[in-house]
């Protein structure tokens, strides 16, 4: 499949992915998912996932969606300039799951689209973000 | 000080708060503030605070802003319905500092504008939010 | 075809809509679309469309989808909270078009998404937006 | 004063700007103000400013604040890569009024806030953007 991840290009987890648990399960040109288990230190004062986690993931699958290269040898990097988070649901299940869609952009900077649902296929949120590339990759 | 927070208004910290690490460190009327020192596991791949703790803060920030009462017996909640995050700068200092400020709305929503410093006063983040008020408090 | 409009639903033009030139050509349960002729009157001065225009169309073809009875005896009106537009190309074609379709939200608000790309199916603007439906209808 | 404007820096109005009839009246290092008298040509289905509105002159007087050069030889120009527009509240008197102010960038993008006020000083819309300086510009 084209969005399964070659193991040579998945980096070692950062520390934040480590301390929230979520992972990056596909990575293809100009597409990213990750998922994030809603474990109980995740909730928020009135025992929901905090919406901080959401716009976490957003920010997370967004900018892998267009930092892929596919070359185990060249990392791409990128800053998140603007991010936009919708909330429309609650989620019933046990993971959040974020993909996220490169729609457009160029050399330096690109946008991208994504979806939070929740393992039961419900809509959790949306997300939209302008990122820029990080020059020497 | 009309921003301190008066004990008895505190309620227990959340999970995902105890988690990060934040702290609301004023509270009032259309105000709130939260802390965030920026401990190694909050860090992103590219060794930077993730994106998405910024957002955390502003939404913490921004909720909590229009949900003050004064008064320990009624508590009021809100969802987050809409948040956007510019991000401007990165962190030189070993604090995110977030300030919420409530701009309008009436009973069923309120709308709140947030910036994230560091504790060198640089400007890091701000954000805007859409909130709704949840019935019963 | 489900999407084209009953020409009992089709109310006056508003006084913008007549001024920019701009018409709804789909409406449909969740979804609009409305197109603007590219007109001299609308460039700014670098002789590019204006930005207002696209968030116009966004904004107007957002609110509609979330509106639709089908009942040409019962109008429903909403308020935009929330609007978000991400400029991610330049119109080589005359004409602009919004394509909305509602996303989410209940009785009270609802959430939508939208794009706007020109007659040649490029993609020029995406945008996201969050409503309340006005009482009374 | 420090923001009145230097005739000499006033462009020609655009297009768009004669056509709706909205004019530059502040402008200066990392602010610009621009203003809209409410035409009846303005107004949506419901009789109201239609939202666009808001979200051009919020567009209009953020690209304007980030591009003052005070040299009437040299214009800089910008292109919006994302804008947000939260509608707080609906304009009471005659003439809307935004005022914008860069909050940061380099010399690639830029960023901005930006309120909309009508003549009674009600606060109508807020909005927040992130800009492309174009070369040669």
């Amino acid at each position: 499949m084209t969005d399964e991840i070659d193991p040579a290009l998945l980096e070692a987890p950062s520390a934040l992915q480590t301390h929230l648990g979520y992972q990056l399960t596909r990575w293809s040109t100009d597409f990213a998912r990750v998922e994030l288990p809603l474990t109980p230190q995740l909730m928020n004062r009135q025992g929901l996932p905090h919406g901080g986690m959401h716009a976490t993931l957003l920010d997370t699958a967004m900018g892998f969606c267009g930092c892929y290269t596919g070359d185990p040898g060249r990392s791409q990097m990128a800053l998140t300039l603007s991010l936009t988070v919708n909330y429309l649901g609650q989620a019933k299940g046990a993971v959040l799951i974020a993909e996220a869609r490169r729609t457009g952009g160029g050399k330096s900077t690109f946008f991208a689209e994504a979806t939070v649902l929740d393992d039961r296929d419900t809509l959790i949120a949306t997300g939209t973000g302008v990122f820029r590339y990080r020059r020497g990759g």
